[in-house]
C-alpha cells in the first residue's frame, strides 16, 4: 500500500489518501482514518479497510478515484511525535567527520550515532527550503526513514523489525555553518537541524517486495541538484539495519505509534572508485573534492539552486513519489 | 490562571481543567477547548472564556466546580511537539562537567545549550520514574519550563518574551551512566534523556506577580528526595533568560504553539558557601562531595526512592502543585 497526505486548509495532519501503484490516481480514506498520524494509532483497526480500499483502487474499480497532483501532496505524515534520526552509513561519517577534522567515535561499528531531530512540522515535499543566511552553509541529505508502531521500551533488534509500519524518504536538510560550533558544545544538532521534508507518499514494506530484506531497503536512491545527477547511492549498504536503529531509540523510553526513524545519508564506500555513484550530500562532494583535488569547488546551497530526491523500484517506477524543493530566501 | 489536564481513557492529551488558586477546586473546560495543546494552538480565541470561568471558579461561584484530586492529573500538558531543553544555569553545567572532565565549552557565556528532547508523553506528575538497570545511573533534575505560542523563526529574545503563554516545571529524568559515552559520539543526549515529568499545574506568567520579571522566576525550586530536605536553589539565578532561550530554539525553524522549553537544572552558584540552598539533582551533590570529602557517598537513585519537586510563591501557597515521583523496577 502507498499512503499519502492530500494538503488541508483545516488540519496541519492533512488528509489521509491512497495512492495507486502507478502515482495516477488516490483514493481518499477520512472515512477510514482522518489522517496518517491517527491511522498509525490505530493500524490493526484500520487495516482491512484500507487494503479493501487500494485494492479497488489499483484494480481500477474504486469509484471516487482522483488524479494524483503532486501539488496537492504534504509530507505523507505532516508531522510526529517524534523523530529520531540515525547516521547508519558509515562511509558518510567518515567523509563528514573528516571535513570538519573530527574524530570517530570509539564505538563507530557497534553503537549507532542518533539524535532527536524537528517533527512538530516537516516541509511539503514541494515546499522551499528556507535561507537566512548563505552563512549557514545550507545542505540537504537523501535518506530512508521507516515509521513504527508503538515499541516498546527494550524492544530488541529483531522485534523491532516487526513494529515497522511504513518506509518513506527524508530530505534532512542540515546548515553546516553551524554545526561545527553547536557540535562543539557538547550537546549536538539543534539549530543546524532545522525543519526536514518528506516524500509525499510512504509505503508498506511489503511494496518493495524483494528490496526490502534484512531491515534494509536495497535499492539505489536517486539525487538530483540543480537538475543534474548527484547521486545515486544503495540504500541497502547500511551499517545497522533498521530494527537495530529502533532498538537504539527504545532503550530506554517506549515509542509512540508514528515514530519516525531516519537512516542518515546514504553512502557508499566505493564513491571514491566509482564516482558514478555519487553522494547524496553537498557535504561528502566538498571532502572527496578537498581529498582528490586540494580545493573545494562546489559551494553550499545558494538561493534558487533545486534538489529531487526520488527511488524507483526495480522496474524503473517511482515509489515513494519525488521531494523536489527550492531554496529560498526567508 | 492555573491550567491542568485531567487523566483520560480516551485522549493522552487528557481534559483541560481550570485550577482554583488555592488548589482546591478544579473547573472542567472541555467546551471551551478539548485540551491544553488545542487551547494553546487557539488561544487568543478561547482566552476570554477561560479567563471568565477562571473568575467564577475563583470567586466559588462555578457550580460544576470539583475537588481538586492530584492523582487524577495527568502532567498539564501530557505531551507536546517540541520539548527544547536548555542549560541556562551556569553553575550546573561547570559541576556537571567537572564530574565528567570535560571541558566547558568556548560560548559558555554568551550561546545557550539545548537540545531537543523526548515529548511524544511526559510522565504524570505522581508517576513512577521506570528503572531498567541501576547501572544507568537514574537521576532527577528540578527545572522551570516555559511553553510558548507560535514563534517565527528568526524572532528576537525581547520579542520571545511575548510568546510565553505558561510558566510549568520539570522533571527532566537523567541517566548519567549513559551520559558519557553517549555525549562522546558527538550527536548529545538520547538514551539518557528518557521521558520526563511536569507539574499537575501550568500557569500563565501573571499568575507569579512580581516573581515573574526579566524573564525569569524568582523564586526558590524545592526538591525533597527520599523525604528530606534536598535543594531550594533560586531560579531566577538564570544566565539566559527564557527569552534568549525561545530565541536560540527559532534561529534557524519556526515554534509551534504548545513549545515546552526548559530553563536547565535550577542552580546556585553560592552553594559552596551556603549548603542550606542544596542542589536540583544527584549529579550536583556527588561533584561537591567528591571536591569536599574528596569521595562521592551519594549514590543515584535505587528502586523505591522519592523526589518531590515544587514551588511555592512568595505567601508560602503551593503555585503548580507538586512533582512527586518513586522509582520502580520496569
Amino acid at each position: 500500500m502507498k499512503l499519502g497526505s492530500l494538503k488541508s486548509k483545516t488540519s496541519i495532519d492533512g488528509e489521509l489518501v491512497l495512492v495507486s501503484r502507478d502515482l495516477k490516481k488516490i483514493a481518499k480514506a477520512e472515512d477510514i482514518a482522518p489522517n496518517l498520524l491517527v491511522a498509525l494509532e490505530r493500524w490493526d483497526q484500520v487495516l482491512p479497510a484500507l487494503k479493501k480500499r487500494d485494492q479497488e483502487l489499483n484494480q481500477g474499480i474504486f469509484s471516487e478515484a482522483l488524479p494524483y497532483d503532486e501539488k496537492k501532496m504534504a509530507a505523507a505524515l505532516p508531522r510526529t511525535w517524534l523523530f529520531a534520526d540515525g547516521s547508519a552509513f558509515i562511509h558518510h561519517i567518515k567523509l563528514v567527520r573528516l571535513a570538519r577534522k573530527a574524530a570517530l567515535p570509539e564505538t563507530l561499528l557497534t553503537v549507532p550515532l542518533m539524535y532527536q531531530a524537528e517533527s512538530a512540522r516537516f516541509l511539503d515535499p514541494l515546499e522551499d527550503i528556507p535561507q537566512r543566511d548563505f552563512a549557514h552553509g545550507s545542505d540537504f541529505e537523501a535518506e530512508v526513514g521507516v515509521i513504527t508502531d508503538f515499541v516498546p521500551m527494550g524492544t530488541s533488534a529483531q522485534e523491532a523489525l516487526q513494529k515497522i509500519r511504513l518506509i518513506i524518504l527524508i530530505n534532512d536538510v542540515s546548515l553546516r555553518g553551524l554545526i561545527p560550533e553547536e557540535l562543539a558544545q557538547g550537546f549536538g544538532f539543534f539549530q543546524s537541524k532545522p525543519a526536514s521534508s518528506l516524500s509525499p507518499i510512504a509505503v508498506t514494506p511489503d511494496e518493495l517486495g524483494k528490496a526490502w530484506r534484512d531491515g534494509r531497503v536495497h535499492l539505489p536512491l536517486n539525487v538530483k541538484y540543480k537538475g543534474e545527477f548527484f547521486g545515486r547511492a544503495n540504500a541497502g549498504e547500511m551499517h545497522f539495519h533498521f530494527g537495530e536503529l529502533i532498538a537504539h531509540a527504545a532503550k530506554t523510553r517506549s515509542l509512540v505509534a508514528g515514530t519516525l526513524i531516519g537512516s542518515g545519508t546514504v553512502a557508499n564506500s566505493l564513491v571514491s572508485e566509482d564516482p558514478s555513484i555519487g553522494s547524496s550530500c553537498l557535504a561528502e562532494k566538498r571532502t572527496l573534492e578537498q581529498l582528490g583535488q586540494g580545493k573545494i569547488s562546489t559551494p553550499f546551497m545558494k538561493v534558487g539552486d533545486t534538489v529531487e530526491i526520488w527511488m524507483n523500484d526495480l522496474d524503473g517506477a517511482s515509489i515513494f513519489g519525488r521531494i523536489y524543493q527550492q531554496v529560498a530566501c526567508h
